[in-house]
């Protein structure tokens, strides 16, 4: 007769170190389940799924913390431009192996931000992969029934807004591969454009700002240019932007000012996750005091026109500015 | 001024194609926004994510539409061990380029199985990746409030049961793998236990009965002996199995009958998802009457006991057969 206690695989001890101290909320049953529970609270439950991949959403030699964070934040985005309120994710993780180095940064990085944006982790699977580092994440949110703010909602007349500063993300990301981004003299403005590519800042406090006076919302993943001709298409309108109205970054009018990048990196880069939503002129007052409210700078960069066209992005002398490639695209 | 249309990116396209006429419930938007809803039924969302990588949970040269096939039952089986009702899913696929003759039988296989078992796309994200296929579905079912099975309740006096045949599954993976059970003589056989490790049978049919009768379950992953032994652990009891009393597959008994697969690597090969649950006997009866309306086979093959080692797995003369390796693991 054996007396052998219970075994705990790799797999069970990995996710027991490393996610069950993450699992704060009663539905995730502490990581020991098969499944988690989402209570009914008549809300609807908005879900978002976003993965991302080493070598092609992150770099192999991003800090694992950062990683973790971009994982979860890209998600919370979307939740933010839908104007809901974030109730938890789970996560799939396909790891080459359980390497301790990098999964306590990780951990940490994904519990702080769990913390931050009130998201807990409900549950998850961790999966051995010979291939590149690969997270997968899908979030859920809730909004009042029927409330969730649609990308297919824009009128001819709303104001184009957008939160924060738009390009930034992409310079960083052009500083990491040496790009003609990197010969920015100051460490400091490099590190900040880094850091907006590392960690996106997503605008989870803007969502009952979007939900109530927002007509169309999407975040802007993949460019700022072919985000906005996607949320047109499913809308059937078409948009005019007024480029110099497009918020920058210091950092970044001082690259396009010196012609050391061109506007299409800023408006066709992506990464930006920045909230992209469109505004009745009549709501447009108290979305901006919303906003203030809420701490998330917005800018109006332009207006929905009726067309099925191309948004036209116009320069300073309302000239039309070419963009040839609008967005990132996979495929 | 440019009068172009509309853009349509790879990525958009290959959505558009594919996945779009799968996405039949309206919280989909037809695939056309960033997040889909689900509706508030009073009932709790039971939430369940696994990942499947080639060459890990599926072969390279597996048919495309096993693949999408077995990527969704593996998460059908979580909820039909937890008592749940398919609500839909959420799938994100990392594919090395967008090939046509791969993505077809794919998103044919996939929606067939989502009609099959009423569980619609809901959305999903589609990334590039230099590695290996990698499928990551998060499924979602609803049971009434707080009467998601858990794994945690068995208490000593349960009968331990499980669902259809178990080892059929390790045993096509094994003749894919040219291993011992690729001697069997008969292609239909050899057909039938390769499609039990390609396509799941997961048993939705059973989630009532399950719900209704069972005080803990899961579905058998890892391997029966593993998995038992993870419901006992986090129940605090322990287990003692008859091993004749496994239900086998014709096939399966002869190859453990003439010494070509030994014991093991029918109770801790894995692939089965089949249910195993334990019932008071009390509810015995009507369980097993329930299971014959919902035409799923169930069988008796042990009792749950006090106890914290390892449940014990003993042979028609009651002697104990050393099990050293219970279940997969992936580090």
């Amino acid at each position: 007769m054996t007396d052998r206690k219970q075994p705990i695989s790799g797999e069970d001890a990995l996710i027991a170190r490393y996610f069950k101290p993450l699992a704060t909320d009663p539905g995730a049953f502490n990581l020991g389940d098969d499944a988690a529970v989402l209570k009914p609270s008549g809300d609807d439950i908005v879900v978002t799924t976003d993965g991302i991949v080493e070598g092609v959403h992150f770099l192999a030699d991003d800090p694992p913390d950062t990683v973790a964070r971009k994982a979860l934040r890209v998600n919370l985005s979307d939740l933010a431009a839908k104007g809901a309120t974030p109730a938890g994710f789970v996560l799939t993780l396909a790891l080459r192996a359980a390497d301790d180095a990098w999964l306590t940064p990780f951990a940490r990085g994904l519990g702080s931000d769990a913390g931050l944006f009130g998201c807990p982790l409900l549950g998850g699977d961790t999966v051995s992969t010979p291939g590149p580092l690969t997270i997968s994440i899908t979030a859920f949110g809730r909004v009042p029934a029927g409330k969730m703010v649609r990308r297919s909602g824009a009128k001819p007349g709303d104001r184009v807004m957008v939160t924060g500063t738009i390009g930034d993300a992409a310079l960083g990301l052009d500083i990491l591969k040496g790009g003609a981004a990197a010969a920015l003299p100051d460490a400091g403005t490099r590190a900040m454009l880094i850091g907006r590519y590392r960690v996106p800042q997503p605008r989870n406090a803007l969502a009952k700002a979007v939900r109530n006076h927002a007509r169309a919302a999407m975040d802007v993943s993949d460019g700022l240019a072919g985000d906005l001709a996607k949320l047109c298409g499913v809308s059937g309108v078409s948009a005019v932007i007024d480029v110099p109205s497009i918020p920058l970054s210091p950092a970044a009018a001082a690259l396009l000012a010196r012609g050391t990048v061109d506007i299409e990196t800023i408006v066709s880069g992506g990464d930006d996750y920045e909230v992209l939503c469109t505004v009745p002129e009549d709501s447009f007052e108290a979305f901006v005091q919303a906003a203030g409210q809420a701490g998330v700078a917005v800018s109006s960069i332009g207006v929905i026109v009726a067309g099925s066209s191309v948004p036209r992005f116009l320069d300073g002398e309302g000239r039309e500015i070419a963009l040839p490639r609008l967005s990132y695209s996979h495929f």
